[in-house]
């Protein structure tokens, strides 16, 4: 039996995955009819789904077994109320890569201080040993896929790692903490604080005035989660007054940032377009036909969403 | 019995190293008086030495078991005739530690294309998500303790990791190359270039024009090696030519760097002032202290040097 599977996606994404889902899905023995677009809502079986895509409304897709989540955050299609069908975010293991070496990158050049050799090359020869990562505390809030990979890539440089999440984990080479008293701690602890955290209603705005002035004087705070996890302007406050060092931040509120947001022209933040990350298509289109294989087969979908928790 | 340990480095070092080494022979079990200079040189039992110290004929010191070098390089001591005694290197845990932090750093810097965003926050969003480490080839030229330690941390995070050294080496996770035809096929594949061989005669001027014209076009250098292993000449040549797309350099003929030198001032270098990594005081102290002992025990020395080799 064909499958319909709709597409609802933007036209730059159909270009970067309709090749590699069409091998995806004959790898898996699937036949499949990829739509992106329809007049015939109630015979399609899947939804791949981008939100900047074609649907919004899900209530006439009434054949639909699964809602299949091109990114791995969900929370801009988690709440549509006519979302009946099971949701399943991406976890992709290029996703994942890229974010472990993104992540790494941006601490270790904290850790090692490279702004100044990079932007100051003025003849001053002046042989500052950074010290070892072992001395050095990196926070991680947020123990799901990205930021457990990245707590254990941190771990295996030396680093002494902390990582944070609702509920408690154990993760070998990290200290896990949990809960508000968890929470305080491990800012309390971040000399650099990474922010890997969904975001939901108890996360949002979570890095505020109150929780800034619990890190570190000097402490630098590194985003590549959700722009909404931090209080903008009371970051800029702790960055004014010296208290927060550096922001390295790769999701926005708004995204493109507007080019008259003060984060742009604030010397001690650096700016980087939505480029932690991204979804592969060659691993992300494996995992979506696992998926549809596993929806045919009657077994369970792998990351299904808990509605409830919004993740 | 009383040992007597010459410490033959600068004041600088002395009182880094007074404490530590104090701890270390006490941990070790060792009883020793520790001079910074002697009037009586034939009753030294063993020296800890630095180049830029108070020794460089070696010949009065006729009860010496070993001279005991504080750093991992030894060019500057291994052709001295007046040295007759054992020389060992310094193979130091956080040496080791820190040069591979610093390797990783500057390479995931590179990888991740970072200069852009931390030069450039002009108000442009233009994400351009870089490649994953698997699909990016590192090449490291020398597999001793540093060059094997970076090019495993580089392996751990998928950077396809090609290793070269004068002597087949067998490192899992690594493609491993030696000999002038092993050396060619490394620089073809190197994306990214590390050089941390020891400065012999045969390494000096290893990337000449010749070599670095084998790179594929748009590759880096990283060299936290020996200033010498590179034609600064050539190097700049490739730099002009856009060849080479960039150099990160902490390790110069000169140090400090001459502020004259167009390394400083050329826009595709990073100078870094012979910070990638250093001997720490407290981890070489043991190091130090376990070869006394082994020297006091008839057990042989760590860290040989093999003179005929000059590392």
């Amino acid at each position: 039996m064909t499958l319909n599977v709709l597409f609802a996606a933007n036209e730059y994404r159909w270009q970067q995955y309709q090749d590699p889902l069409r091998d995806a899905f004959a790898n898996a023995g699937l036949a499949v009819d990829l739509f992106t677009e329809t007049d015939s809502p109630e015979i399609m079986d899947y939804i791949v789904f981008a939100p900047n895509g074609t649907v919004s409304d899900f209530s006439p897709f009434t054949r639909c077994k699964a809602v299949l989540n091109l990114w791995a955050g969900v929370e801009q299609v988690v709440g549509n109320q006519t979302l009946t069908q099971p949701l399943c975010r991406m976890v992709d293991a290029g996703l994942e890569e890229g974010m472990v070496e993104w992540v790494t990158g941006h601490v270790l050049r904290h850790h090692l201080g490279m702004d100044a050799q990079i932007t100051q090359q003025d003849s001053a020869w002046n042989p500052v040993v950074p010290p070892l990562a072992r001395d050095r505390t990196v926070t991680i809030l947020g123990l799901g896929a990205l930021g457990r990979a990245c707590g254990e890539a941190l771990a295996a440089l030396r680093f002494n790692v902390v990582g944070w999440s609702a509920s408690q984990k154990d993760i070998p080479g990290l200290t896990c903490l949990s809960g508000d008293d968890g929470l305080a701690e491990a800012l309390r602890q971040a000399e650099i604080v990474v922010l890997l955290l969904p975001l939901t209603d108890a996360t949002a705005n979570l890095l505020n005035a109150e929780r800034l002035a619990l890190m570190p004087k000097g402490g630098v705070v590194i985003n590549p989660g959700r722009g909404a996890l931090i209080d903008d302007d009371a970051l800029l406050a702790a960055l004014n007054a010296g208290h927060i060092a550096h922001a390295t931040l790769d999701v926005f509120r708004q995204e493109p940032l507007p080019g008259e947001h003060p984060f742009w022209a604030h010397p001690n933040v650096t700016v980087t377009p939505h480029i932690a990350s991204e979804t592969r298509p060659a691993t992300a289109s494996q995992v979506i036909a696992e998926n549809i294989r596993r929806g045919e087969a009657g077994e369970p979908f792998l990351f299904l969403v808990d509605r409830a928790k919004g993740y």
